[in-house]
């Protein structure tokens, strides 16, 4: 399939208004459908979990800026459509979208599989992460630091919120992603894939130092506030913390990123 | 001085509208004051620079929700003013600030004083960091793993800006900061203070674990997209990135995270 060159214009159209509905919860869950915006997380998209991608929208002034982009698109199939910066605009609620958004099917994987993927590396498993935001950065440090697999409860954030994709920089199609596992059959089964299960808790007791991460791993990551339920910790081999100077001045994302830097080196 | 019990309740009152112009950098330099909002700031302000609070503006129920707050502004000399929702909510952008706002004096330092505050440890320099949440979040690295100091170069924004006040949850006012000065200055004085100059850059050439943290140093960060200028790179002894799995994964704020927290693995 080929670029369609038919211009759509009008910021109105039933199309337009079916892909920013993507921005609900409800609509993706029953389309399955979600939209990811703006050029990096796009080329990731496409470079990643292309047969996910279901279609292009772009303005001709960011067609002729990342060429590249389109190309991909054409050569996976993907329908490419030229917009006006208007219809863009109604595509999101994004304040700049940067001339592109990509509708694709989801991307997670069922739990066994991502579970497969640990072999003796490590996982991270998100319990209650609701800020978008601080989702998507636990994603990116996953990424960054070579986590095998990352698993969402489901009473965590929903990972197709647009401000999830936006906010993971592309990081969401770069390793297995599963969603909507309970939070004790999530522990569980990390525990039966032979994982030692450890909770990051700011009033852990025991100091990552002290911690051996040299077995394989799953780094269980509580709320905003970096506390976890003690029924929850309870479920858990270890409650770890982090040495600081200061409690209260670590945030989730913080704290995330550290011990998924200490799981890196722990693997060199 | 103790509560002043008349209730503010003029949304539209001259003192309002002064409040709310402390949002804008330029008020803030002329008047010499800054806004510190929500009970965890406040509290935090008045413990560490109570010398700096000048006055407190609060909701009868934010008053009861925090007694201790108001009895330590009143221990302190803080005019305490009780206010209506809407007066509060008049004074501020902010969403949600929780009922209670301070206003207070600069509590930065002399750069000199910051540096001598530097000792055997560490200190973080900001150059060019734009983003309110990116620096606060910088800022409560640096109070979280010990660093002696923050250095904010002219560059970068401004420290009183209230998004970064907030975002700090009171580390701005847990360790000395110097604001103003420029970059090239700001190395110079670091390198004649005696500390090692190490540029954070993800396009480094040393490897994080292959950096002597055990001597006195500077980590010298660089804008968003966690990169530093060639002239100021330049300027530094070594450019140390960080090992990771995927480029572009990780952003400034995390990169932080996890330099100042291997400065302090190392001080142990």
């Amino acid at each position: 399939m080929t670029t369609d060159l038919t211009l759509l214009s009008n910021a109105r159209s039933e199309r337009v208004r079916s892909v920013r509905s993507l921005g609900r919860r409800a609509v993706r869950q029953r389309q399955g459908l979600f939209v990811v915006e703006g050029p990096q997380a796009v080329r990731e998209l496409l470079s990643y979990a292309g047969h996910a991608a279901r279609d292009l929208y772009v303005t001709s002034s960011a067609a002729e800026r990342h060429t590249e982009v389109v190309e991909r698109a054409n050569a996976a199939g993907v329908a490419v459509r030229l917009c006006t910066d208007e219809v863009l605009a109604a595509m999101t609620d994004t304040p700049h979208p940067q001339g592109m958004i990509a509708v694709a099917a989801p991307v997670d994987v069922p739990l066994a599989e991502a579970l497969s993927a640990a072999g003796d590396g490590f996982v991270v498993v998100l319990t209650n992460v609701r800020d978008p935001g601080n989702a998507g950065t636990v994603l990116r440090a996953a990424d960054a630091f070579g986590a095998a697999a990352v698993l969402v409860s489901d009473a965590s954030v929903n990972v197709y919120n647009p401000k999830v994709v936006r906010s993971t920089v592309g990081s969401l199609f770069h390793l297995p992603v599963s969603v909507g596992t309970p939070v004790p059959e999530l522990l569980h089964a990390c525990r039966v894939a032979g994982l030692r299960v450890l909770a990051a808790d700011g009033a852990g007791t025991t100091s990552l130092p002290d911690v051996d991460l040299s077995v394989p791993h799953a780094w269980v990551m509580g709320n905003e506030a970096w506390g976890l339920e003690p029924e929850v910790r309870a479920l858990c081999d270890d409650v770890v913390s982090i040495p600081i100077v200061r409690a209260e001045s670590l945030n989730l994302a913080m704290a995330a990123t550290v011990c998924l830097h200490a799981s890196s080196s722990a693997a060199r």
